[in-house]
């Protein structure tokens, strides 16, 4: 059975090269209903283009980034945190995504205290703004560049010392497939997922960081995966989020057909 | 305090550019003591050729790649891994690494149940061959190429199983560092740790299945990690395992020389 399209939210990532007026156009004219913005391609007018062309913000990636070396680097880091959430809000998506950052002196266990303490702080902010924070746990081979939070497990732990309405977690197919845990992990999430994101493993990757493959293309049960999720009472939008350079060689139309088919067909 | 260079043994394929002969001469003009075979480079007289140099071998690597799609391919990996047992008796080891192999339809739990059964399947002739059966979980991003076994947690799930006598676990650095559970689960392993190894995770990383550095090149807390595994009791020999086709680029002495080096220093 084929996924309904009515689901799917084309994250930005997936088209890096273009811009965010440009990728919404392109998703509007293929009839995707959800975008999911990354901060760096927002400008003035943003919130107002994408709902313009029909379309409702699944989520905003991202903050995160809690440890660093200094108490000033970090103050830095919570005001930047702090505008993510009013950046969120006024998008008019009440999902944050959390890539919580690296160890920046390989103290992985400190820099885990880090992220805890950074969402506590960062909490009064996002729920007086009706933002949700999402957890993310990246793949273990990312923890030296973008997170020391690697497992689903590890993700709840963090979420569970919180209200579900205000801190939950973000399941990324393509982040979290190969954990041996996973199904008592996406079971233990129900009530607190916020997120959805599919991509594909291909074998071998070509890139730590942005070696994925569009879906179809690579290894992962993508329909268990879902109707685990699924199962936990999960039925929100579900983000594409193909960060592949080699994307860029298709028109945008021709990647947007190829988005929407591979959802339908492949997850 | 710099580390016993006594208990450095030299996997080979940190010089799979050199052939045994050439490693095993380079080890011992270096005054390391221990070597690491790997299964493709053996030829007649390897046990004399190591054991003339007076080098001690640390563990056959490897067996494994249990899961196949035809019973056939399977009885075919299951009469090969019986032979690296023997393979590794002849060498005068009593360890057997295993890499337990990927899946070969995706299907991670079938892989998962038929490294079982061809760990139980292998157990009466190692056993019978005082051959120890080392299961090493690999890093989560080799999954699809290298093993579905991807955490310490899981390798002692399946050795558990086993007398501590036949079955255990080989723990590196590399595959484990990231894990959040990595200190519960090294303590859990105490009686049951046949072998450590040691590179080091580079930042960011060049390649999913070739890219690791040389100890103190990366992020690892290598003393850390160490020291925790000694606490279990384990202070057997620590294979340097650099698998960077770079290194190639170094002379056999100064490859060794360096070694040497980072042992003593880093790890």
């Amino acid at each position: 059975m084929s996924l309904d399209p009515a689901r799917l939210s084309f994250n930005q990532i997936t088209a890096d090269h273009l811009s965010l007026e440009a990728a919404v156009e392109a998703s509007a004219a293929e009839g995707i209903g959800w975008f999911g913005p990354w901060r760096h391609k927002l400008g003035p007018g943003a919130a107002e283009h994408i709902h313009g062309a029909g379309l409702r913000v699944s989520s905003l990636c991202r903050g995160g980034f809690f440890a660093a070396e200094t108490a000033a680097a970090r103050a830095e880091r919570a005001n930047d945190n702090r505008l993510a959430v009013e950046q969120a809000a006024e998008l008019g998506t009440d999902v944050l995504v959390l890539v919580c950052g690296p160890a920046p002196d390989g103290d992985l266990e400190g820099a885990r205290r880090q992220v805890l303490e950074g969402i506590e702080a960062l909490l009064p902010h996002s729920a007086e703004h009706g933002v949700r924070l999402g957890i993310e746990p990246l793949h273990p081979m990312m923890i030296a560049e973008r997170s020391v939070v690697v497992t689903l497990a590890q993700a709840l732990d963090l979420a569970e010392r919180f209200d579900p309405a205000e801190v939950g977690v973000v399941v990324d197919a393509y982040h979290v497939w190969w954990d041996p845990e996973l199904d008592a992990q996406v079971d233990r999430a129900a009530g607190r997922i916020l997120g959805y994101h599919v991509s594909d493993w291909l074998s071998p990757t070509p890139d730590v960081l942005a070696g994925r493959g569009m879906m179809g293309d690579g290894v992962i049960d993508l329909p268990g995966i879902r109707a685990r999720v699924e199962a936990t009472g999960y039925h929100g939008p579900i983000e594409v989020e193909v960060i592949n350079p080699a994307l860029a060689e298709l028109s945008s139309a021709e990647l947007m057909a190829t988005v929407r088919a591979r959802f339908e067909r492949c997850c």
